[in-house]
């Protein structure tokens, strides 16, 4: 089955996106992202796409220029925004935690960024690898309030818009075939700091164990959505508004505003 | 710290041993179940030890010599069993699934020959990375019968006896190191049919995370024993008889029968 055909089979299967819904996908430069828009354009849905400008040289560069490509070449609007305009500062400024930091920003700004400008939902390019190997880490660190979270889609709450991953079921390599062959213009630069993440040590794994069973990744996935439910331990949690920003949050001050201490967010 | 005394502290922790019990010390040739049975005489307990020779050429030659050298330097009785005179053949007789049928058989005969010489508990050598890797194992298939069970102590249930690991929260090093030191018999020889097991690659794994986190193996362990509860859910299970051997058995006819089709048992 074609890749279109496959991503087409789980919006449905999963109920992910209505043709009517305001799509905001978060492009980074890299494949997965790039062949989300792709895709979705080619299934005519109605996308803008959202770029973070992070201000890791020369990766930062080389994935901005591959973003405004993409935009050009599907015709869709592009918004970009630079981290040092809202916070003063690059994740190369960072002394440390960069990897963790990183994404708390990336979360926050694109849901932000989504639910001022009246979008329904946030597509990003999360696909099987990336999935299974961050359910794995939850698992060695029994991290058990994100443990029930690895889905295919989260429900809108208050300020937080949908997120949806269409890829939740597409193995890596085949986003990148299918990417390569469509001529779909993206990088293969790696931030200097992923070399760090205890995640690539999960991923080299479980692409080791599909030597003993190819299709493992996909069992572990299903047999945890199978069980996600004894994960769900939290049953009177209650979601609250950051006293700094306003936004959704799970403590009274959210984790943007713990780590960058803003006090007038300007986009 | 001492092995000695940790392994104290881990019988003391986890009310693992009393010393009016009849242990039975199950031991396969190597270090680990040799150093189990070698810390337990030293503490004063009440052992004897249990030895099935699985008939796999040249590693079952070396393990019986080992086990009968530790037998010896320890003055312990030393019991020993045959598979081929139970069941007729050997593990090298398989044609396929040599690591599964050799865990069920093993397990059901050290069960039944304590059962029926009156032995009270059996302690084998598992160590802390044994059961980091076999849990990750269950977690990765989503074996959700056995992920309740990756416990120091399983206590007696009808024909089943009290299951001990008294190496629980000890790495394999440790155990490693202490053999050599205090001048152990022990083969290092490894069963021809291991380099197939895919815990092999859980193990290699679970070390090469140790490079992010010395203490990756012990915090996933303890989280385990903290949400272990989670994965308890069937509550109604009820232990039958095997319809065959009369021994306590999760089905009507136990693993070890479905397996072996013997029709009269004898020593």
């Amino acid at each position: 089955m074609k890749l279109e055909e496959k991503v087409k089979k789980s919006i449905e299967k999963y109920k992910m996106l209505n043709k009517d819904e305001k799509i905001l996908v978060s492009v980074s430069g890299g494949k997965d992202s790039h062949t989300a828009a792709w895709i979705l354009k080619k299934l005519d849905y109605n996308i803008e796409l959202f770029h973070i400008n992070l201000g890791i040289s020369k990766f930062s560069e080389i994935s901005l220029k591959k973003v405004k490509e993409l935009a050009e070449i599907l015709n869709v609007p592009l918004n970009i925004v630079n981290l040092k305009d809202i916070t003063g500062k690059t994740i190369e400024d960072l002394r440390k935690k960069h990897c963790s930091i990183c994404g708390i920003t990336k979360r926050y700004l694109m849901n932000r960024f989504g639910y001022e400008n009246g979008f329904d939902v946030i597509v990003t390019g999360h696909n099987l690898d990336d999935e299974v190997s961050f359910l794995l880490n939850n698992l060695l660190n029994w991290s058990i309030r994100y443990l029930p979270k690895h889905l295919p889609v989260l429900p809108s709450h208050d300020k937080f818009l949908k997120k949806v991953k269409i890829f939740y079921e597409i193995e890596e390599e085949e986003i990148l075939e299918y990417a390569e062959k469509e001529g779909i213009p993206f990088t293969t630069a790696k931030c200097k700091f992923q070399k760090d993440a205890i995640t690539v040590e999960h991923r080299k794994y479980l692409n080791k164990l599909k030597e003993y069973n190819k299709n493992i990744k996909k069992q572990f996935l299903y047999g945890y959505l199978k069980y996600r439910h004894i994960f769900e331990l939290e049953e009177d949690f209650q979601f609250k508004e950051c006293k700094i920003c306003g936004m959704t949050s799970a403590g009274n001050i959210c984790s943007f505003c713990r780590v960058w201490k803003i006090k007038e967010f300007k986009w």
